[in-house]
């Protein structure tokens, strides 16, 4: 077997329509309307899963944003959160994204297990969620096997969460979806397990 | 802020001297030795942290690769165990490991809070440890809040768990990485807090 030497992740290429690059969003809200806008997109154009992702800088300057890329992309790590957070490394180069400052990351949905342990690499200080874990499940999406405590051990880490904002939107975005017959893709396919959100 | 639209993961120039396309093992011992010697050779090479991983198919051929190259890519998400899942959805072309069958991750040191929830979404129908999340932590890498219960998690959800395999030798590099001063580099900076494995 061929082993490549190189991994990309791409973003499609519709990103550039809507994604300016002075973009800049103050508030929770606006923040959360811009990456309900991404997952929207993505869906539309069926360039992948129904969720999007964005970092931000403390004055609300965008420093990078995702989508889910897991299909197109041939990476089951490619979810929203982890391309912005790959795409942030790229915008700034350096991987902690706390060498620019304080900044958010604002999630369509509540982070999966492994979006939520990437939140804690990062360098962001806080996270802004949409959706619920629940409205993922409620789809058939699986959020993994997430600590309890998950709120307050990013808080004890000294990184604020943010949750609910704007969550019937962002909830929509999934039902709609899954009513359009959208993927489910399952990242355990051989075990006959639920899929990944 | 310049958004660029390309994310990524470069393996490090010694990689062809050391992972032929043909590579075959067929125990844990030896895929872990395998692993062990990409951790060491990263750190010799002064590319990235001392952590290696790689995807084995049931009849021991190699599918992919990865060692720790956080700083390089400036990515914090770029886990020995991340990039090895990265490189393998681009070897076989497909987000789901298992569309190939049954696979292995071989992990040197148990995987950290992010790396965990991505076993979960890639596929592997295996894991297999070196040294433990105590070993990293010995030597001030942070494993980040992983659930209690994280090894049945994995075998409710049909993930056949291995631990302690060459755990000895897994921990000395971690050892000689950090006394020879190798950069325990920091996900949250920012916030004063303990490093990332």
């Amino acid at each position: 077997m061929t082993h490549p030497l190189t991994a990309s992740i791409v973003l499609p290429e519709w990103w550039e329509d809507v994604v300016p690059d002075d973009l800049i969003a103050r508030t929770s809200e606006a923040q959360m309307a811009f990456a309900i806008d991404l997952a929207e997109r993505n869906v539309a154009e069926q360039t992948g899963g129904p969720f999007g992702a964005a970092v931000f800088a403390e004055d609300g300057q965008l420093i990078a944003a995702g989508v889910n890329l897991v299909v197109a992309s041939s990476m089951a790590i490619a979810h929203a959160e982890m391309v912005a957070f790959a795409m942030a490394g790229c915008a700034i180069g350096h991987h902690d994204i706390a060498s620019v400052g304080r900044s958010s990351l604002v999630a369509t949905t509540e982070p999966c297990a492994m979006c939520l342990g990437a939140v804690g690499w990062s360098g962001v200080t806080s996270l802004v969620c949409g959706g619920r874990d629940e409205d993922a499940r409620a789809v058939g999406f699986d959020e993994g096997p997430k600590p309890t405590e998950w709120v307050s051990d990013l808080e004890n880490a000294g990184i604020r969460v943010e949750t609910d904002v704007l969550r019937d939107r962002a909830a929509e975005v999934l039902v709609r979806y899954a009513e359009a017959g959208g993927l489910i893709y399952n990242g355990r396919a051989a075990l006959g397990d639920s899929p990944n959100a």
